[in-house]
């Protein structure tokens, strides 16, 4: 095998092992998760994997970024396929509930868990995730603009008061989805934005009524 | 000492040992909460602890009962004294948010990490989260149904929806207060409450303009 094999093969390994971390995580919490117990999960040597990470901490760093690759693959690639435009924002949000809704993870989101398991303890995760949650919310912003800008959302809407509400609704869907019954969480979550969007787009019938 | 002194002693020491636990189960978790831990934090025996819980799940239970006792007395009584109706409504979110904004709470909030925490650990801890969730939220569809009785709130306001709106914005407050700085925080959680309320209410002088 050529060095490139070896280190397309390591960096697939890799990925693979991290995409259990980021699951595990949301069960156990990432403060749960441990080289040892991974380990376990997976039945490979924790040698082997004390080889990529060297401490817990190191670990958590390397899980919390696979967990925004999956997030960017699975929730934001979607909504991009839609225009620029109000659609997008709305698709960006159907998108992150179906996500929720097929329990791609045990534990529904990864980083709505470690927002609230990490809010009081400082340190490198609080702080990435901080960044992170930062970057999400420059994102949705970003899209409330762009939609703005084509014609489709009243200029006077507070583009970071919507992204407060659009995230809000969100977060609050994937937790109220598995403490009750998902038709508690769902269709008040879609509804809370549906209307929100609608109710400040000049031509309604870009998005759907219900 | 009477027996009713040592009772009354004795209940307001394990009413100050559950403090503690509801305040510490902000920081460590209430998966991180230990008699042992507890028992060092209060600077007393492990075994004095273990007369009261037998396990840690007896002490994860009755913490979240006495969480709940400090919620009704210092979120919701404050609220009860607006009169019935919108009013009761807007002073329940705001004494919500002032409770927080106090860190009243090491970590937060008590129930939103714990609901984050326990959302996929079936168990006898996950059932009570669920119930005062539920609880919970009927309590806002009750204060809402009582608007629309009072003609305070129109009567085409879906109160269930409003309820969910209400929650997904208190919740998501606690988090990014702590995340991120408060000002992007309260002042959207503020805003995003009272507009739907002052939009669906006939007589919005009822209501704060802002």
């Amino acid at each position: 095998m050529t060095t490139d094999g070896r280190l397309a093969r390591g960096a697939r390994t890799r990925t693979a092992v991290l995409d259990t971390a980021v699951a595990l995580a949301t069960e156990a919490g990432l403060d749960g998760l441990s080289l040892g117990q991974l380990a376990e999960t997976l039945g490979v040597s924790k040698s082997g994997l004390f080889a990529h990470w060297r401490s817990k901490e190191e670990l958590q760093l390397a899980t919390i970024e696979r967990a925004r690759e999956q997030w960017a693959e699975q929730v934001v690639a979607p909504a991009m396929r839609a225009p620029r435009g109000v659609r997008r924002l709305w698709a960006l949000h159907v998108s992150r509930l179906d996500f929720y809704a097929a329990a791609v993870l045990p534990g529904g989101c990864f980083f709505a868990n470690a927002e609230f398991e990490y809010n009081a303890r400082p340190g490198p995760v609080h702080d990435r995730l901080a960044e992170l949650l930062a970057e999400w919310i420059a994102f949705v912003e970003r899209l409330g603009t762009e939609a703005i800008t084509a014609g489709e959302l009243a200029a006077e809407v507070d583009v970071r008061q919507l992204a407060y509400e659009f995230e809000a609704v969100g977060l609050s869907a994937v937790m109220r989805s598995r403490l009750l019954p998902s038709e508690s969480a769902y269709p008040f979550a879609r509804r809370a934005v549906l209307d929100r969007l609608r109710a400040a787009c000049p031509d309604p019938t870009l998005l759907p009524e219900d």
